[in-house]
């Protein structure tokens, strides 16, 4: 999906929610387990009762590979039932030598060789330019770089700042552009950081944001919006937790549809009041 | 495996070789491809040649994830046939946010979940110590962290000085000793820059290094041990494509053979040589 079709849809549906499918074996309510496959049947109860609110689903890849061949099964099934007009988010992290990121390449974008047709990959960038570049060859395919993280760690590495004061999360924003634009490339920046969004913003002023943190690591929607919107609307905020999980008894995916629908209400008020409708 | 252990079968083998097993469909020898597993036939063959050479295998995720969820039954089948005592590294380069990278821990070392039962996996710094910490609660599992690369793209963000003139990389390798010490964590350090040998061995005198780049990417065996050898060996030298491509003939695995045994070879002299056996 290319930029001005995702930001069509944005428009359309008054949202620039993105779900995340963090479908952990372990929580699911207790009546699907009985089924074939009972990844595949939370999702696809999850995605037909939330499609209507969300343009993004981000199926994150550490669930299902955490149960071998079978969560990839899974993750192919659930793939295949995702409405053509959402733009897809493997959250993967991956990232590694030339050759090797050419493979994961092939993992996430190339059908015919893993049956996987991805929008987009989450990418490190702690390996450089050339563990980027391979995911960059495919039409229409998106890289979504980490720049700066929701979670406590990213303190340990992405604020060393260079002798020019420049923080290792801003180098990596400015780097990386030369690899590739804002058609091609967005970034990883966190909502339980909303003091840097403006300074980001500056760095990086058209390029698309996923936002994670909003929600159960305890960023806020508002916060994130006022410093991180651009004229192009430029985010898609995920939430996994909050809405997937926000009933584990048989009403799960109802409750799941409210909470999505209550997201999807605050953003068509955010983009009416940013005038972005 | 601990370290007492894989030191025990580095000095019966003379032997620190790793090999890696970036095994590609499209570079298998032609009379494999009507197998029903051509991966797994591939495989099988080179581990049956190779395993009295080495001490490690390290299967290269991408290229089982390449094929979706039949490369991962490729990858599980060959788990199934590598000898107990060598250790096995997962070339998997993941890190996120703690939750999730707890699962990805599951993926490659909790046999119930997922099937799998890795001695070790490689993680990208990145994101920081909670990224880290969830694959260090496993018993005799280890985290194989990347401070210096292999590849050009390593220039990119790893050598960004602090304000104390300290490389990133170098912050890497100092920070991590903080989450583990040298009996649970090995750092990824790339043979194609054998002068920071030393300097890193100052850093980590104890730890072992699993070191990339030796052959296809240009590393010379001899400087990397030159500077990189302590008391207890402390390295892994992996070769991936020089040892598995190394025929592409009906001899592939014999030649394969005879790749590793002249590395074992080489090995078992300088391991003599520095008194190590």
């Amino acid at each position: 999906m290319n930029k001005a079709t995702l930001i069509q849809e944005i428009k359309a549906k008054k949202s620039f929610l993105c779900i995340g499918l963090d479908t952990d074996i372990q929580r699911l309510p207790k009546h699907l387990l009985d089924a074939e496959d009972p990844i595949f049947e939370f999702n696809k109860a999850i995605i037909e009762a939330t499609s209507e609110f969300c343009v993004a689903y981000k199926p994150n890849i550490a669930f299902y590979e955490s149960l071998g061949s079978k969560g990839w099964d899974s993750l192919q099934k659930t793939m295949d039932i995702i409405p053509n007009n959402i733009f897809t988010i493997a959250d993967a992290k991956r990232g590694d030598i030339g050759n090797t990121s050419a493979l994961y390449a092939r993992a996430f974008f190339d059908k015919a060789s893993s049956g996987f047709n991805f929008d987009s990959v989450t990418v490190a960038p702690y390996m450089g330019s050339d563990s980027v570049k391979p995911f960059l060859t495919y039409d229409n395919k998106w890289v979504i770089l980490l720049a700066l993280t929701s979670n406590e760690g990213a303190g340990d590495f992405q604020f060393i700042e260079n002798n020019q004061q420049e923080p290792l999360y801003k180098s990596v924003l400015t780097k990386s552009q030369e690899w590739a634009n804002d058609e091609r490339m967005m970034y990883v920046v966190g909502a339980t950081r909303p003091e840097f969004f403006a300074e980001i913003r500056k760095l990086s002023p058209k390029h698309f944001y996923l936002v994670p943190g909003v929600g159960a690591q305890g960023g806020s929607l508002e916060e994130v919006c006022k410093y991180g919107l651009n004229d192009e609307v430029g985010l898609l905020i995920n939430s996994s937790r909050n809405i997937i999980y926000a009933s584990s008894g048989l009403d799960f995916a109802e409750k799941a549809k409210v909470e999505a629908q209550k997201m999807q209400e605050e953003m068509a008020k955010i983009l009416a009041y940013n005038k972005l409708t």
